[in-house]
């Protein structure tokens, strides 16, 4: 709360009407910071879902769209249409919806992955490049403070050069077959709609690219066992990976989501030659730092051992935590300042740490080396 | 977002203006489900602070209010008036600020502790027994879905008789001797401000709330040995008091603001004769049921062994931690709820769990024993 | 494995026969190390049940005694006597068989507590003032390289001085109405045979023990709130104290054995203006420390921030768990220089920490000042 | 403490002599349970220093060898010679002694890996066939009662049929370059004295093992990348590896000697299709049971949810942590067992769970696979 008002930013969304929880989260994210307001929406491809969802949450009826074609034109037309666009559509309409709102001069924010495969990705980066609007990959857990804390600490050298790094996101929701009626289930079972890859491109990808904004590393080769152990899964939902990274790191990744007992239990553990840190996604305001030789830390989030990178983007004292939608709030109030030095010519600042179209491009390559090098047997393949 | 669309409720705020951390709370907390509009607000007693303050929030310099009793007369006639206002000042202002919205008709909420004196509260509770507002109490960690559950548990019996709790707020932040230059702690250790209880008052009264909250039982009778172990201090900074609960039930209650290492570590075990409960907000999401004579479960909010009455304010799957904000969220959505159900002449709905003027009267009563028990060196006192 | 050979010393036993869980408890603890050989006992008081437990430990036939008072003649009288005894026998002998052995000349290690009331003990005291034999109790909590590394750091300063100290022993398997066939739990029940504190008296006085041996510091004045919960027990299976200690800091012990889902949670956090510590004896080989305004630290045992006192009793690599009975053994160990250096006329050093007699009575004195304060309705006693 | 007294086995040792920790292991280990005598030994190649050890250790200087093939000579002629020999040697002596003592009839009890190569353990299994003495390896993680205990329920069914296995043993000790005078650092980075694997021989191959135990299943073909991060470093300190289980399970295995923060971090989490299980050596009295959609339960060693694996090992009661020692010692205790049914002309009973000779070689073929799959850069290879 300081320095003068700003007036929220006028907001629509492509997808997540009824029924669908990743909507709702998007929703709670942008109002907490009290930095948007929802005014229009193409919420279903079934038009009267769509106004049905509309008139729920007070849009009015003229700016409630059944295709997201005709919302970009209409929204574009107007002098108060929308500035950005939120999409939460399963995944093989990410970009086809980006293009629309790109080329009608509308920032968009994007749910992630980024695409159903990688060369539609590189595609439409190519096709983005002159693009004047800006698109903003919801890489939510890179929200978190702690995370925050970790990148920095890397950085700054905390502990030295990268050796190794033990990522993994397991969660037990497609232990048994899945049940037609289940929306979420339905769709990322099935290629067409999310991409040959399956917990890879669900969960694996937030694994990966968490590594790599921790350690400012990518990774080069990978080697890949996937399988679908649920009979009739056309996806994976178990994948093993070895990782090699620029700097002659190695690593390991694991993404399952057949695992009992695994809520979103998405975590990391980066080692150095002068030390270690470990974060955990559902405890998350807290960071074990282990510098060799020394005790072992525990950092938390608003305590005494919180760096800059953490405080910046903290809201309440230590102690009281801070979660996952805190986190994807800080991703929507950090685009809210990129689309606001946007109006004024600027680039977005560096320290917003905004995921990039390019980073998404990335994370395609990696998913897409993955599911080669595990159809030839896990062999290396570059990234 | 079920339902038809329920236009945001009018809100207002009293206190809560520049670098008043627990403001921004509040405001976080009313966003977060989208059901409050910010519209006027008497942020300060310094008319110049409370308008700077307004103006970055955003509210017409119209509604921006140096003095909370021209406030509550100017938004009572207004047809566009708030209908609640959130008090948020230092402690000796709850009631007068409350009477004066509750006088106009307008809604009350509230942050704790309610008063400065038990008097005072018992005073304000009889004068406003035929007021045609509501007045509700941020008890805030009664919104957290698994404080919830534990009390649907006992409730329905999963721990047996209760015998014993054990419940702890311990905070570090006051272990040395405090800078003037810091407002929180000022107005904290003034009881012409606070109240005559320092720790007892700021965080043991969330302590014993809780207890009750979860047990369903209020104590009855308190021992208790204040100490202000810092030198200079004016009020308790250390509290250890032994309780007697209604149906024969043991305690113990420690608050102190001197424990280095503790952020906000608020924890509560309870145990009855056929198992065991335990929760600690540091990490919310997660509460032990220890069955007698049967294997530890750890209960997760989202998870397998969710009740209704965590699912029922829940917002996010298990394993995406929800912390403070969300339940004071909660709190705010509750509240929500109760103000519309005014509307149509109804009282709030049980299940909302909102804290009442009895509640918070109760809860002075209890500070008030603890210091009287404190001055007669630990002898038991009546609540 | 350093320096001379020393032969194991000659060793007997005075209860802890056929069905005593801590008889052999004792008998591994001496064996750890290898400095003693069990070549003598009186097993029971039950000659036939006694002979029957020696036959089982391989002691002849004419080292086997019915009756304590026997063995302390014949022992004495014999040049490969035993050199020291253990008793493990329920409270009430305690006493009367150390009076028998110390008479012979013969060193004494003791289960805690001392006896079964503060006077006893007070006189035993006294009578003993001259004997020329070691007394031994054994606090086996002590022996654990965390709790002698938090002593260290407590008398070097860590925390700064001392203010409020929380400990506590939790166990649930006294939380229904014991069996009589339960032999463990029913001396325990017995006032006659335990003493009149129970939960107190067994658990309590271990808490208590820690508290002082870690602080440094002993309690002044108690104010307790005891409970028996079973219907139909004697003596107290609930204990709520408020503590006061000799330099004005303050406390509270709570010790339960009907408390569901609590094993042995015997735990003890402290805090100082400077610090704090924090111990769990269920994971005993960890030990918080939390200096003010840093970063929270995890000492492990073995590990980078082990000092001397830790090291000192420290048997394996870090991470590598040690747990009860390597400090049980620990006690026995030390015990054993004790014994050693009073052969060559000198006293057991300092470092070996090992728990007095004086200590044994001063902890009756608690227990007594806590059954007098709870009959006096929680009053003030001194110790 | 039941049945008829067992005299004491008569025991030596090879290698474990001055200054080498996992000598002294085994002793506490095979004294605990009161089930050894060690009267003999060759404990250092050394002559003088084998003497030393000998006289420290109390044993008679005509039992103290300077050769362990004179041991095995002498011994086998004697009326009293020792029954049963340990091995606690640098790896490449484990064959050669044991050799010596199988053919002189003395059991063998012998420290892991088996062999510096697979090819050797192979022939040394092909040649003792028909031999008429026991040979059993210390795979002390096996002894843990809550490793029983996991062993058991999935062998119930109680997680369905495996799907992944993620085991990981990482610790810190060699994060730096190691100073020659550090003797365990030595000979274990020294591939003549530990074979050609470094981490994954010494701690990779306990991991694997571990996973075995549990599931029953073996792997049949793993694809590894193993590295030498600090440098002139001649076998891996960091060793990632992709299995593939008999059943068609999957699994990783991550072994690192330069992970920063990790003492000795063995944990284990095993997959089915009806449930989890966690386990972590560091707090291993705890073991997490996941039943697919139900709540979460922690069974712990003595508590409730114990089952008959876990109590046929477990020695003190629940909340009392039993450790590394404890597990160590049961395989002593198991041994000796063993070893007295040898005399009677039986096998050792199957719930001894001892590790048999051709568990080691198959370990040393797993080892074995996993360098020629790095080598291969990351082949799959067949174990």
């Amino acid at each position: 709360m300081n320095g003068s008002y700003k007036p929220p930013i006028r907001w629509g969304m492509v997808g997540g009407g009824e029924g669908a929880f990743i909507g709702g989260v998007h929703r709670i994210a942008a109002r907490l910071d009290g930095e948007y307001n929802l005014i229009a929406g193409a919420f279903s491809s079934d038009a009267e879902r769509s106004k049905r969802s509309a008139a729920t949450l007070g849009i009015s009826s003229d700016r409630s769209y059944a295709d997201y074609k005709d919302m970009a034109l209409a929204e574009a037309a107007r002098s108060d249409g929308v500035e950005v666009v939120s999409i939460v559509t399963p995944n093989h309409m990410h970009l086809p919806v980006a293009r629309a709102f790109l080329q009608a001069g509308i920032h968009v924010i994007c749910d992630k992955p980024l695409a159903t495969s990688a060369q539609e990705a590189r595609d439409f980066l190519a096709e983005q490049a002159q693009a004047n609007a800006l698109f903003i990959l919801t890489h939510n857990y890179t929200g978190t403070p702690m995370v925050r804390q970790a990148r920095q600490m890397v950085a700054e050298g905390a502990i030295g050069t990268l050796r190794h790094v033990q990522v993994e996101y397991a969660q037990d929701w497609l232990t048994e077959p899945t049940d037609e009626s289940n929306k979420q289930a339905a769709w990322r079972a099935d290629p067409s709609k999310s991409g040959a890859a399956g917990s890879m491109g669900d969960i694996g990808t937030h694994a990966y690219q968490l590594a790599c904004f921790i350690t400012g590393q990518r990774a080069t080769q990978v080697a890949a066992d996937l399988t679908a152990f649920v009979p009739g899964r056309k996806v994976d939902d178990n994948a093993a990976v070895l990782m090699r990274y620029e700097n002659g790191a190695k690593g390991m990744l694991w993404a399952s989501q057949v695992a009992p007992g695994n809520e979103n239990a998405l975590s990391i553990r980066v080692y150095g030659d002068k030390g270690g840190l470990e974060w955990h996604q559902e405890n998350p305001n807290r960071l074990w730092f282990t510098p060799f030789g020394k005790p072992k830390q525990l950092r938390t989030r608003g305590g005494a051992g919180a760096n800059e990178a953490a405080n910046a983007v903290t809201r309440i004292p230590g102690g009281h935590p801070e979660g996952y939608l805190e986190a994807f709030a800080t991703i929507y109030t950090s685009a809210a300042s990129a689309i606001r030095a946007h109006k004024s010519g600027l680039e977005p600042a560096p320290d917003l740490l905004l995921t990039t179209l390019e980073d998404g491009v990335h994370g395609m390559s990696f998913v897409d080396a993955v599911l080669r090098s595990s159809a030839g047997n896990a062999v290396w393949e570059a990234i």
